[in-house]
């Protein structure tokens, strides 16, 4: 197996757990924060970067990678890793996300889906064997299986039966997986707001052996304390001994929600998007750096925050460089979100070894400026 | 006197000398290129990235910092160099050049100008007294004289009043100047492609006691071969104790060409500005990265660079990087070009050492497939 889960320890006060996922690439300790790449970069980022901020794993997307520059010139580069100068863990999605919600007049069969290039209208077909192929050619640690993410809201019968062709597609993705020897294949519970559907999904997908489980479908626009319902219902449902990943979910709040419902992974291109507009992750909550009271402020953008950033640079001189359009000012806000959030997840871990993660919790919302979990990001 | 020039020797082939700019931010290694931080940043780049591709100075922009943010903030946050976090030599330009070419609706009196601000139509007023005020509140090491630059074509007669109104504006940015412990002011040398006011305004400015010289009015269109005949006649009437500027000129083969004709110091957008459209300088020439060519060359950008870029990223990963768009495509072609530049003035100075320099143009020349010196960049 390409993939193993070593559990470590579980908080005494939730469900949250401490470990290690072993992956070809090197060792993740979780509960983690996967920075996304879409593109084969993690955007305005160097991998000396990521690694100094301490990302441990990185996510890139399959279906953005398919569409441009392509798997086989991915794959005749020698892989992602040495496509993009990354040697740490890489995940990549299966792209039934984005072919869901970037591409457009998407047909769904039980073969798989068509649809046409977000890019130049191009007509393409992925299909759970496509989606293996494309993830075998570019090699990542962890690759996902082929889903359909219903949108939110969404009636029962419609999930329903997306969330079985799911599970169909799940066995054909196990199926034409290749490359398991070195690439470990997560399945993706689905099943809406539904507590059966989720349930049912579970069983079908524990019922084959996939090395790690994913929770798709949260984050999709639903109120935040129906995502911590769909957890509190779907996580006994998944294997203690394999990692758990929520897909799609960044915010400070839902990370640490999440993790003390036991999820071990988690990723969003949050940290990274709200970083290119100015929004800044701070120990005081968020800050918008645009803000024309930062204009002739010299301190750091978080007096709490030892990262790059805050070290060296002044709110006023980011706000400069945001205003004027300058590079420089977005690579210095994302760095410093990204690394809010790794240490964020270094704090949830010695939480959890020190049994004291709904502590932390309320310590941390309440400096945070959280009242309640709905507020989120 | 805050700026001194140190001679060390002379090439035994041509005019081009080795020395060294001492500032109150330590020593620049001439010849050098400068790269340049428009708005108190070089695009993209870090200052650690700057140092690491051995930029020994850069230049910022008057005009663009007094627009934005204002140089009192940038006097409330310490100076440029606490602002931009760069502990190296600074020049800044005086806002001339700006004003004639950026600005909309100018109007020129004997006493400054007038002119409206490209960002916002803004009516503004800069005198050599003001930019006087401007660069002292910036603080770099070295400030310029208020100039202003004449457009090419230009008659005779223009050019004459205009280079003798530069040399009266110089004459008051001397008598303002308010930091002459620790800010050196060098004056511009203007008159177009006249020899007897390009003779005339050396005259004039050598006769008022500035540390350093500059050459400005070049690179403004004219063919290659008027620039140097401009500094053929120039050159030798600049002080030979004093550091000579070239501005704006930033082509391989200009640098080249100016060191022999006895220029210390150049500065140009060029390779940051060609680096964002994708086009690099490689030891065999330019190469436009974005070409369909290079989707599947594996290949380093130049094959004899050692730079970041070159060391660890594929010509069709950075292909891949601009054509979707991403920021780190163009961190690696910023820092590929400005290296380059850096490394060709550094082989000018070993040249210089050796008394080869004429031997060194020709071979890189004809390694960059330049057959005369017109083709350039």
């Amino acid at each position: 197996m390409a993939i193993k889960y070593e559990f470590i320890k579980q908080c005494k006060q939730s469900g949250a757990r401490l470990g290690r996922v072993h992956t070809p690439h090197g060792i993740i300790e979780t509960p983690t924060f996967m920075p996304v790449g879409t593109q084969a970069t993690v955007k305005t980022m160097s991998p000396e970067e990521l690694k100094a901020l301490d990302a441990q794993i990185i996510l890139s997307n399959t279906y953005h990678l398919f569409l441009r520059p392509g798997h086989e010139i991915v794959k005749k580069a020698g892989g992602l890793h040495t496509f993009m100068n990354w040697d740490r863990p890489i995940l990549t999605d299966s792209g039934g996300f984005q072919v869901f919600s970037l591409s457009e007049r998407r047909k769904i069969t039980e073969e798989g889906v068509e649809f046409r290039s977000h890019l130049n209208g191009e007509k393409l077909f992925i299909s759970p064997e496509k989606a293996m192929e494309i993830q075998n050619a570019l090699g990542p640690d962890i690759m996902m299986a082929f889903d359909e993410c219903p949108p939110y809201p969404a009636t029962y019968e419609y999930v329903k039966q997306s969330t079985e062709r799911t599970s169909r597609w799940a066995e054909r993705c196990l199926a034409a997986h290749q490359r398991k020897h070195d690439q470990g294949l997560f399945a993706i519970v689905q099943g809406g707001m539904f507590e059966d559907l989720r349930v049912q999904s579970a069983k079908d997908l524990t019922s084959m052996d996939f090395p790690g489980y994913a929770i798709g479908g949260l984050s999709v626009g639903e109120p935040k304390h129906l995502m911590y319902e769909v957890l509190d219902y779907t996580v006994p449902h998944l294997p203690f001994d394999k990692p758990r990943y929520l897909m799609g979910v960044g915010s400070p709040d839902a990370l640490v929600e999440g993790s003390i419902r036991g999820i071990d992974m988690f990723d969003c291109v949050l940290p990274t998007r709200i970083a290119r507009n100015g929004t800044t992750m701070t120990s005081q909550g968020r800050l918008v750096i645009r803000n024309a009271k930062f204009a002739e402020d010299f301190g750091p953008l978080d007096p709490n925050c030892d990262c790059y950033t805050c070290k060296n640079y002044s709110r006023a001189y980011i706000r400069h460089l945001l205003k004027a359009d300058e590079t420089f000012g977005i690579r210095l806000t994302t760095y410093h979100n990204l690394h809010f959030l790794t240490r964020l997840m270094k704090n949830v871990r010695e939480a959890i070894m020190n049994d004291c993660l709904l502590d932390y919790r309320d310590q941390f919302f309440a400096q945070y400026g959280l009242l309640d979990n709905d507020k989120g990001f």
